[in-house]
């Protein structure tokens, strides 16, 4: 961002419209503890290089850290006529110490300011979102937890298809919120990159170090080239395509709190604490927060294309369109920070009920697949057996038999003689539920592995601010 | 919207981050005076038909006026403890004339009253949207009003193709707007509908009459089905659709301005109120609202995805998801009216620069297309002239040449025997333009008449204010 | 489109990688019947304007018809080295009739020509989608006609809210279609124009009569301006935006045949013909085409997307990034086709449940809302009503009832002595639905009236092949 | 699931549009050969386990390989009533070995058998992927080896900023490709993972090893949860985010390409092989190859919103919308392939214009920071100093000069009396740009290191065929 600075160059002031237009105060006031870091990183380098004065450098970091206090205090507000957060600190440095402040903005450029400014903020954040999605899983374990021993149908295309663990259902998800979690720490890594000292595109003729910069803010590593430094939102582009993952998991899980929290199913209640009634149906106990945080996926995806829109054909190095990546961006964390501010506590909330988990699990021949493994065992090829159960689903359907178990007994030897009645007894939900024995199954030694192994893996990871 | 209205039915409070999550206050305040109009309409009604107390309705209008009246005065502050514009209008109301307040929720959900307002504040939006488009209009023909005699070249593929009038480039323009303002003004009609009496979904058991308040507002129509009157965003939809096509029409105009002002275009120059500085280096002018301008595409295509997103797979009615709508919708029309704000006083402050165009038409034989015709015209099939002539253009760019006119008549004689040099003197830019005389074409004639029925269509357009 | 021919300009062929790139057969095919039917009308007016040998003009007309029907017999193959669909047209046109052929092209452009095919393409396709349309739409009224007095829960939030009639529900969709039914019209107006004789982007230098060919053509309109005419997409994204609406529609309801056939709901039951089963669970009856209808949106979506992406930022006129317009077309017109094939048969097989439809209407205090409305009645602001029927819900819930129906008569009249326990029973679903007499509600008249509007406004619709 | 199994639960076949709209198989052929090598693995795993008969199992796995050999020759076709390439193998197989075909679905469902043949392809395509993103990234590096001498203009807002080498500009995309790989790489180790085992959603209550298919297959790891893996799309999403940036990387340099080649930039001349022609203007050379590939970005970009919005709000576990990843991602794998297909020898084939780059970097005053940096370093706050040079500047323009150097003596002495002419002359670009020694900057020991280090994290990357 050039931003809207104006030499001597120009002999007519800029038309209302387009200060307008062009302002960006009112969303870039976030950066300016970022801001501030990297200026009082810049600063201290130039002293050390001896690039200015060392008595003008104290009292420009001095400047700065009384600009930040004002800042933490509360008592800076921003000032529509300097038209963003940039000329915010500058024109605030000059009022505190003088034409000094000048020279803050010696061998840097606004472009490769602003470009580190967004680096140390998403840093910060993306710091604040994996110790976020830590608490999340957290609470998916303690969902789990409770839910070992209770059984339910596992769904396919909306129909029951075979009975699962609870645990295991919830633990789906933690599979899912953990490989965002990996995902966001390669992400970390990769957006751990300082570009100060790239200056306006191509370095800087003074004898910088961009090394010692990068060592004082903590970063990991330099840009390897200026122009892609000042020019790249990779790392942005990388992080709402991260965002819009995570919100696909979000609305997923959303989607099922309202299902299942409906009069139909019946399989969970909400908190009163997360539900809302209407301003007109005095009965109504609505899922609003679990819609709401389905319907947040619509915005993580339209930031995406956002901002992948706005790089599209751009030719090297900066242009102003780049300016549009702050408003997407922010948007995106403060809304993937929200979501996971209310999960936790909602799932923690959630009132499970398992008698009628367990009666959806029996109904509707959940048990078939079994019943056709079952025949298969005695030397019957799998397609055939297959066949043969899904011929006695439909008569039992047609007689008005909701489950195998309500056929009479010597209706069923006239139906399938071949089928002794006990294999039936045997095909009961949680019989079918641990006959599953793979690790990553539904048996109950599976499950009660996954969830250790998940436990142990959790508790490992660093708490909130210590990433 | 069914707000977060509480009935006794709760045992307990919302959430603290529950509440913040689905408040809505820092966006639909600016809904008010629409709120507030279809409240006076609903009260009138509930008079008319004496479904409430006549007095209490008076004092209900004159609450409302009294609320509408503050808001215009600037003296109403919105309260976050009332979480969305519709209770603080309600909280105010109660303050301002007591419990008579309730009356006003009479046969009226938040599922209609919401979905009104919506409709009220596109109207209003769409109509000022309109004015501003017959602005922008205006400026391009005042453009090609000025530039009917220079010549520029035409491209494809951003090569010259075939000299045009640098009117009939611009008329394009005003073409593409002109199918805006006809698609705007086809939604303006799908978007005329009243949803008003619908009540949550199903309609009131009260003797309301939707007609009549259909009528107060000043809409077209009703809605056919209630139920669709309460969840339809198709004209929210259809509306960024159509600013998704605006922009389109305008990433390219800015593409072209962001061109054409570089060093090696040079064809404009844009005013020094459109143009910016460098922070660091002093000579650049940067063309940094065009580049915007161009950049403001992806915020509207990540709008329109993000409500598409939100609706997809949404069972009836209502539903809470679609309170994503708000900030996608207000952000485009503010986006739609900060462009729409900034290109006319742009446009008319362009410098261009006839010579400098007329030298690049001159050049890169963009005569060769007409050469070709001028031998079939003898007889010859096009597609063997169009290969000759291509040999022509190989043997001048292998020795040198820039163009035909350069060729010594003894090298042209031998290159090309059977074509008399004269032909070529006849294929100067200005001729070639205005050979093509096609109504559409860019012949002086063609471009004269095109430009004045578009003045023509434009004068008999409503000024703002009167759509 | 400027193809990939190449003049005598060039010294080295093509790049074998290239060729296959700029490839565009595999999916243009489609369009050769357009392509013919648009060079007739080309010849005859080079005829007409004796551009052309009238002898050479019947010859070429002659090999064009032959051309098309060696296609409707499908015994003309697409050629691979021929790079795409007019090469394909113009390379057996000269094998038929030999050089003369090459009088096809004068004063047209492959810009022009292309754009024109595109043109009567999506005519073409127009008219096919809105008599399938109104098939649809002819479903839904079949639904709506045989569910007058089916009385199901309406919902918000995905809780029963007040029960409506099915006929209601289904009739809701009917609107939905019906506006996308007016979009389309308006598009086909907007679509209905010829870019012929716009040549490569300026028109041509021959006296060629654009207005001639329109009309031999059926077109309405001719474009305004010879750039826009070659450069123009806007047809084609407010088609992908029509279409990305439908979808929407299409999702919605696609999601209630999923809900609604679920094991938990089971209002309906797919037809076996609409239903699949699974590969190893035999008891399995999938509604895998309401999911994949329900899927389709994201294909449409993205397909409006990438149109809006290639279009972002170019200059005028044409760009070959343009070309990429085909397949995001053909494939949203694919799309669109199987989804309008399908959905009429699948709703006419429909079986529905009113029993378990009726029975739901009754649980859960749908109720409620007209009781609070009937204390309302008498004087009590609906605020307070509405608030003492939400306790009243709270003590039924805490207390085991599902119902007020089912509180014994001294429990009511010491929770509510206020309140005649007559009230009660004057609030069944079927009275409830009743109550609701306006115009869009879901009264027994009202729907009646609906019905009969829809159906009328249906048999004036063309029917198909007439559009 | 893609297939439309039935069993003998139904009692009436599919309906013919039901059964097209169903079928992959025009799409899903291309997973021939990983649908074997899974199925091989599998029935290895049955006989190892003792599931089924060991001579069955070797009789399927002769069976496989026959299929396999016969897709390798050519001679096998699909069949259209076989509806996906599975029931394609397995009726293929149960022709050639009999009713024994039948054990080969034991304790496998379509469900783990799709997710698994997914992962296989994409672990074979971006293997494949990497490996020309190498060719690609070396083909920038021996551009930027020919181009270290040569001084440019570097741009921002593509307007001259500072001069910059020519191969410091194309080592910034090979910064951008390198993060390309790198995401590339830790995208592949989270694909890398197997589903196989994971049955229907449940596992299976057979004793298979679903570690022993997995370390068969050459897998890094088995999914933790069996609902996980056969509902997982994460790995695709990631996929199509990937793709995503590299398009927009592609679209800027492509975006270059055709700037840079246009007669007003004329820094470089594509090569003959990879331009065209136009059909009509026989002069043109049109960059259609690198309009393209701008132009594909659009299609990247919508297959990823495609498959976003298929996944939001889906319920676990598999749901038949999962379907629609096929084409999205056949199209990218397709789309990524060719794009990196081209690349390469269309890069190497540029004509690369020294003096015109030359004389573009010395217009302009892109000195002028160099200017306001040497008044900073006689002790001026660097803002003062930007301000004057401004105005110098300006006063050039008003005047006529195109560069300071044009200035006479007299003049500038006037102008600057405390400027020393002698400063301007050690201001010619090539000493700017030695002038920027930062590692990442555009001085010529700088770039020397930053292609040496490129190269040589280049060779150590696997070459074809080793991933």
């Amino acid at each position: 961002m050039s931003g809207i600075a104006r030499s001597g160059r120009f002999a007519r002031a800029l038309h209302e419209s387009a200060a307008t237009f062009l302002s960006s105060l009112r969303f870039d006031w976030r950066l300016l503890q970022d801001d501030v870091k990297g200026s009082l990183a810049h600063v201290a380098m130039l002293k050390k290089s001896r690039i200015i004065p060392a008595g003008a450098a104290e009292r420009i970091s001095q400047g700065l850290q009384t600009i930040l206090h004002e800042w933490e205090a509360g008592v800076l507000a921003p000032r529509p006529d300097w038209e963003d957060v940039h000329m915010n600190v500058e024109g605030r440095l000059q009022e505190l110490i003088g034409e000094e402040a000048g020279y803050l903005h010696t061998a840097r450029s606004r472009n490769d300011q602003v470009a580190l400014d967004m680096h140390l903020y998403m840093l910060r954040q993306g710091g604040a979102i994996a110790a976020q999605c830590r608490e999340l899983m957290m609470s998916l374990a303690a969902l789990a937890q409770r839910t070992q021993e209770v059984i339910m149908p596992g769904y396919t295309h909306l129909q029951p298809a075979q009975p699962v663990r609870m645990a295991h259902h919830w633990l789906a998800y933690g599979s899912m919120f953990q490989r965002d979690y990996t995902r966001l720490m390669d992400w970390f890594e990769r957006a751990n990159v300082s570009p100060l000292g790239a200056g306006a595109l191509a370095g800087t003729p003074y004898p910088t170090d961009p090394e010692y910069t990068r060592e004082l803010l903590g970063l990991a590593h330099l840009y390897h080239n200026s122009l892609d430094a000042v020019s790249d939102r990779d790392y942005l582009l990388e992080f709402l395509g991260w965002a819009s993952i995570f919100v696909v998991h979000v609305s997923r899980l959303a989607e099922e709190l309202v299902l299942w929290s409906s009069r139909e199913f019946q399989f969970i209640a909400l908190g009163d604490a997360f539900s809302t009634g209407s301003s007109i149906m005095p009965q109504k106990k609505n899922p609003d927060v679990a819609e709401l945080l389905r319907g947040k996926s619509g915005r993580i995806f339209g930031h995406l294309i956002s901002l992948l829109t706005v790089m599209k054909g751009l030719p090297l190095a900066y242009n102003s369109d780049m300016q549009e990546d702050k408003e997407a961006i922010f948007d995106t964390v403060d809304t993937v920070q929200a979501i996971l501010d209310i999960l936790p506590p909602l799932l923690s909330d959630l009132t499970i009920n398992p008698p009628r988990l367990q009666e959806a699990a029996v109904a509707q021949f959940s048990n078939a697949t079994d019943l056709a493994d079952r025949i298969a065992q005695e030397g019957v090829p799998f397609r055939q057996a297959h066949h043969r159960v899904g011929e006695l689903v439909r008569l039992c359907v047609e007689s008005g038999y909701q489950s195998f178990a309500e056929v009479p007994a010597e209706v069923w030897a006239q139906w399938a003689p071949a089928i002794p009645a006990a294999w039936i007894d045997e095909l009961a939900p949680q019989q079918l539920a641990d006959a599953r024995q793979q690790s990553f199954a539904t048996g109950k030694d599976s499950v009660a592995r996954q969830l250790e192994e998940f436990t142990a893996w959790l508790n490992q990871l660093p708490e909130a601010g210590t990433v």
